[in-house]
């Protein structure tokens, strides 16, 4: 259990960073200022992980009650801000870390509802929903049909790895195993 | 009390059922893919009691924790996928479901606000935020203005039924009679 | 105790009145109709409100279950809606009413959420949250991308409201100066 207590946030805290990026880059793209990009940052890393603490009832939610999840997303935001040439030479760096953040929120998220009891299927979609209420968010903020209802391929990944993650657990097999296959898919 | 916990989830499903084919039909005329579609369905089909049970405490929402609303949504999206040009046939679709999914949504809402201790008023409100709730965030995600911002009509039907919900149940009069009347407006 | 008591809720209805207003305008300048009209009141007077509620775990939200904040919302929307060119003769409305409902709501937020044992850095941010989420919220559903976020002012100020009020705690100072102190920020 210490082991998962780790582990989870590990993860959490990784497609936030990921995600945050993301958002930043999509805010600098709409030439918000650096107000805006901060908002975005932080929204788009944690609103996926916000909505399932809410859905849950595990409030207030983890990136509001622990300061870390904070400090990552004004990082990712400053780091996209001051050095977007830096970020963008990445090629389509929005798409790249949107998958990145899809696949360790997922599992963190499958995970998480699988400790609150739902039910197999459902910790599957709230594992997806993680994955993509961030950036679902951050592009209705941007006034713009949410990217993943377009191409299924995101999505589908992030309803694959939460859902390896649940098939895992009722399998017996750890955590940490089927977190990491799934994160890899 | 046996009969309303059969009945509301009735209504509910129902009302699930017309407003996930309202969905889906509205993400087939912005071209989205199948996920895009069954995303926008469930959406619409649950997220007004979704915003309801989080408003009232009552988490994890009934809809993701009981997998019939989940099914009732996947077939609903299926159907208008797969046999598109039947749904289509019926005359200005996204409409008419949004009206009758309106009439069941309000009034389960108000039964279940009522049922959660809220005063007469705000339990006919959220009757309403239930029956608008899927369609407003099915036009968000579509990045396009709430159709029922824009036409009194199914806002208002929303908010007679629920209200006739409601003062039935200040006089006393049983849940089904005045959820038949209240669905009918 | 008991003036902190009728103190947040008289900076709160405050708020609600003059975000209420700010909703009714958006909604008239978008030509929608009455009921469209009074939603967006409700919406953008108390969203920001709700969502903070929802955030600590104090469900069925304020708005909700305490019926003057309705009431408020719907004389702001109907006082926009039958007198809407003297509304409007005021410079800006929109910005204007904005401005003033973002910084009573950040400190009305910000002492709710130390209220219920959130850190001083979440506190400040909730309460930032509380002010503007609201007009967000309206600009969502008008399918515009937040004024929020392209201008920097409002939100700073939100914050630095909020920020005061935290700081004014931890020192110890009474909730009533540093509120003064920050809603005149």
């Amino acid at each position: 259990m210490a082991t998962v207590q780790l582990f989870v946030p590990i993860l959490d805290l990784g497609g936030t960073f990921v995600f945050a990026i993301s958002g930043a880059v999509a805010a600098v793209n709409r030439r918000l200022d650096i107000f805006g990009i901060l908002v975005l940052s932080f929204v788009t890393g944690n609103f996926g992980g916000i909505a399932r603490d809410v859905l849950i009832g595990a409030v207030p939610p983890a990136a509001l009650s622990e300061i870390r999840y904070l400090l990552v997303s004004v990082i990712a935001g400053l780091i996209t801000f001051f050095w977007y040439s830096g970020v963008d030479r990445l090629r389509s760096p929005v798409l790249l870390f949107d998958a990145a953040g899809l696949a360790f929120f997922a599992v963190a998220g499958a995970q998480k509802a699988i400790e609150f009891g739902l039910s197999p299927v459902m910790a599957a979609l709230l594992g997806m929903l993680t994955g993509i209420g961030g950036g679902v968010t951050r592009d209705v903020l941007l006034a713009e049909i949410p990217h993943v209802l377009r191409s299924d391929l995101y999505a589908v990944a992030a309803l694959a790895g939460a859902s390896i993650v649940v098939v895992g657990d009722m399998l017996g097999i750890s955590y940490e195993v089927s977190a990491l296959i799934g994160g890899a898919l």
